[in-house]
């Protein structure tokens, strides 16, 4: 029998397979924050509902919670003062192994129909989650609509289809009939139950909390996993709202809540997460943050099967364009953008020191810079609108890099603040961009995460490429970016990306930016360079999460003697 | 352009996918070594094939090879003198990921169309296989063309089958359309490149080389990574003569046979793996082997995917039967099948102290225990018929074992040696069974791989299914049995595959045994408890050993704009 909830949103999960397949656009989640998708109220009413839950405690009853937590503050400028049930970890997880015991029991199609009514419910909630997801990360009103929204919901979306896509492929059962010659055939039917790994934990960041939480916590929550959502203790916010949601809908479904848990925790938590992660109950982890904790994880979290993504160094590099204007606003974007706080954000611009081919004639290494860093500046001109862009700095430690990287090279420009207009203690920067000289390997060759642009000479092109290709390789990477007009550079960008199994953009001049990665049809990460050791997302991603254990038994058989 | 070898095998390939969906029975390799089947000359043209090895360089030439090696002994009683070329390290991997180049730059056709072409190959030289297996492995000759030949080829076929599902649903590009309402759409057209791991390196066993080698082999082969094969020193040849025929279709295919190479040591080649396992070329790791290895791996070859199967405690739990003698003659001749020496033979039989329900009435723990050791003399009575089961011991650590296990209980049914007609120093031994209690857990809850059975009192069969599924969840198991003619004991069994993640068959009292695991239908192992930490074969078997590089650039939209 079809679960309820399978059968009601199984059009969404076909046309969903259907993409993953094919992989061109397709969304069923309206990305514009616009009254004609969301209601005409949804704007006020999330904004409401987000006013709320300042200074209060959350409304979340989670059994075994013990005192509370919440420290966040909004990049913005304010306190949110939200309080959250704290948790002790032996009672966490006996209440959330007791839990698991009939979710496990139901069907794939109940994992997988309660998992997209979540995003069902999550996508209406886009406003509120828009706010909260606004005053964690930093991130502006739009880009926390959309990246905390939609392209979140979409992504958990893809992590379930490709589930389900492995899921249904396991069949129930089987007859079995292997002929004996002239004896009658051996005979069998064999019972197949999947069987997820147990309890899943997935390690939240205060970037994008949802973004990067969601496929996860939805490819985990698919195969039958129980979830321990663990938040970035300064962006606990979008994941406890999350959180409450999933557990509505379980409720609602027949299943005990504590399936999907919040384990909210104060800054400085580190003791904490590495007991809760080398628990034997927790079987899969799902991270994203720093290489640090990342390779403690995969180190130490033996007994779990773990999903990491970490730092890297984006590249960008500039062998000849035939539109510099356009290259130079697309990149300019792309630097802004959030204040470069993207996982997939340029970090290294390689240019030839003797300059680049255009159609107005050879251009040299310092006009190209001058391009995009008046590129940026006209980006960040009017302070009014570059906010909007840049949104706020999400921690004082961004801040200190940028100091830090001043000093690495000559500034060709410098960060600024700029005053937002609505929030007067706003921690908004625009980008510094440092000139280094291809020598300096040991500064660009690791990770800077913010506002931070290195433009590098380099002897060539060619060496540009490979050197690309090989920091991809040795230190991670999730975007490589290329401008070449000629056959021969792309092919040698096409190598670079191979060698670093890294994801190639080339010749970026429009409407689309290297930093974005579309759900269904960009694979973000490629788990084969040390910024990430999986792809969000691909069957391997899903097809670790459960497993199958079979039962067989003898049966008469259908074929006679000989028959075969 | 379909690649050749693909479109050769592509019936076969289509028909193995339909298998592994459906999960009946079906095998393209024909299991008796009939004439009909392989040709009226192939016994003799095999046995003459392998006769021809014999103390004799072994006909492979690799280049880089360094000083030669080998010092397998038939456990039937004669060295066998073959030598094969030695390798030093830094040498192999430099001429292997030299080869690699033009292979992982082929097409996942190609890699398949191959892989399909080497297994076809592998069939026909079934007899000569069967003569390599039985001579280093110990098995019987039957058993050494069944599980060394077709179904080792099977299990392979399989492998690549899964790859092949996986790879075929990476479509090679995409069109990408985004709507921007009245605007003109963003459109993209983006490719993804299937690129392989690196270099795979396959640790062989010495009981079944071949089929535990094969899926390891034939799945990182169809996903485009090069494969090095080490062979267990005590068992080369069946592997040698597998990468002697790899190389000849790699060569013939146009590519360098280096692709697939053999890496033979002699005994005690322990510091050589460890050193090869972690070097950053190998990024793929199948074993089979001990659970100290296997950890090792596990824990130190950090770099690479690393798949293992390693020790575990198989068992069996007696709760009632309706066939009495069926379930005796069926447990018995599991125990004698290759002397136990299979990683899936009982080895703890759970019986209840106050006997079980029989149809004719309560039988007794003793007489339930005589059932089954007198199955077992049955089937060991006739030492010439009984050596076509037993085979012989593979190693003197098993016979050691033996003697240890004598001392830890009630000797139940002694192990005797037995006298090969045909081979004067066969070393043959019976199956030896042991009487234990519950209370004996720090016994019987580790792995005595060899002809060692223990039988054991339980307080009831609901203990023992309680106990079965803690061990197998602790300890490890690839096999679980059981007798009952209750819904409620079905139940109980079932619960205790669930919690030990472990195979289960009910009732076994015919023609099919409890070791046996059967490609296409049968999942070998879960992957979800200590004995596996991956199932033979499934996607996350697969998944893994290859990455998608995309690359995406603008092209014009093919929609105009506002139509979307």
């Amino acid at each position: 029998m079809t679960h309820s909830l399978f059968a009601k949103h199984q059009e969404t999960l076909e046309r969903a397979l259907q993409a993953i397949a094919t992989r061109g656009y397709w969304s069923p989640f309206t990305e514009m924050p616009s009254p004609r998708a969301y209601g005409e109220t949804a704007a006020a009413d999330g904004e409401a509902a987000f006013k709320q839950y300042l200074n209060a405690a959350f409304p979340l009853t989670q059994r075994a919670s013990t005192g509370s937590v919440g420290q966040e503050v909004s990049p913005f400028g304010f306190p949110l003062g939200t309080t959250y049930p704290g948790f002790e970890i032996d009672a966490l997880l006996a209440r959330v192994s007791d839990a698991h015991k009939t979710w496990r029991a139901a069907s794939p199609q109940a994992w997988v129909g309660v998992s997209l009514e979540i995003l069902k419910r999550l996508n209406e909630r886009s406003f509120e989650m828009a706010n909260a997801v606004m005053h964690t990360t930093g991130q502006a009103f739009m880009m926390a609509f959309q990246a905390g929204g939609p392209h979140a919901q979409d992504r958990g979306l893809e992590a379930v289809a490709y589930a389900w896509d492995e899921l249904r492929r396991i069949p129930d059962s089987a007859y079995w009939e292997k002929p004996q010659g002239k004896n009658p055939p051996l005979a069998m039917e064999k019972r197949y139950t999947v069987v997820p790994r147990g309890v899943a934990l997935v390690l939240g960041c205060c970037t994008f909390p949802t973004w990067n939480g969601y496929p996860g916590l939805f490819a985990s929550l698919a195969t039958g996993n129980a979830v321990i959502v663990k938040p970035h203790p300064g962006a606990i916010l979008p994941l406890a709202i999350t959180v409450k949601i999933a557990r509505e809908v379980l409720e609602e479904a027949g299943f005990d809540p504590d399936v999907v848990t919040l384990a909210a925790t104060n800054p400085n938590d580190g003791a904490i997460v590495q007991q809760l992660a080398k628990r034997d109950e927790v079987r899969v982890i799902d991270f994203t943050g720093s290489t640090a904790n990342g390779d403690w994880l995969e180190t130490n979290a033996r007994q779990a099967q773990v999903y990491t993504e970490k730092a890297g160094v984006n590249q960008i590099v500039i062998d000849s364009t035939d539109d510099l204007k356009g290259m130079a606003r697309n990149i300019g974007f792309s630097l802004a953008l959030y204040s470069g706080q993207m996982c997939t954000a340029p970090q290294n611009i390689y240019i030839p020191r003797d300059g680049i081919q255009t159609p107005d004639g050879k251009v040299s290494f310092d006009e190209v810079v001058a391009a995009i860093a008046g590129s940026v500046q006209k980006t960040c001109g009017d302070p009014a609108k570059a906010v909007e862009l840049l949104g706020a700095i999400q921690n004082e430690g961004v801040l200190a890099r940028i100091d830090e990287a001043r000093k690495v090279g000559r500034v060709v420009l410098d960060s600024q603040s700029l005053q937002h207009p609505a929030f007067a203690d706003a921690r908004v920067r625009t980008p510094l961009i440092v000139a280094l000289d291809v020598a300096d390997e040991t500064t660009y060759t690791r990770e800077w995460f913010g506002p931070i642009t290195f433009v590098i000479a380099v002897d060539s092109s060619a060496q540009a490429f490979a050197l690309a290709g090989r920091t991809a390789a040795k230190h991670g990477a999730l975007t490589l970016s290329a401008y070449t007009t000629s056959a021969e550079g792309e092919a040698l960008a096409l190598d670079a990306a191979l060698e670093g199994r890294v994801a190639l953009s080339l010749n970026l001049t429009g409407g689309v930016f290297v930093n974005q990665s579309a759900a269904y049809s960009d694979y973000h990460g490629t788990g084969g360079n040390p910024a990430a050791n999986a792809s969000l997302a691909d069957a391997a991603f899903v097809a670790n999460r459960f497993r199958v254990v079979q039962s067989r038994h003898h049966v008469a058989a259908k074929s006679e003697a000989g028959a075969a």
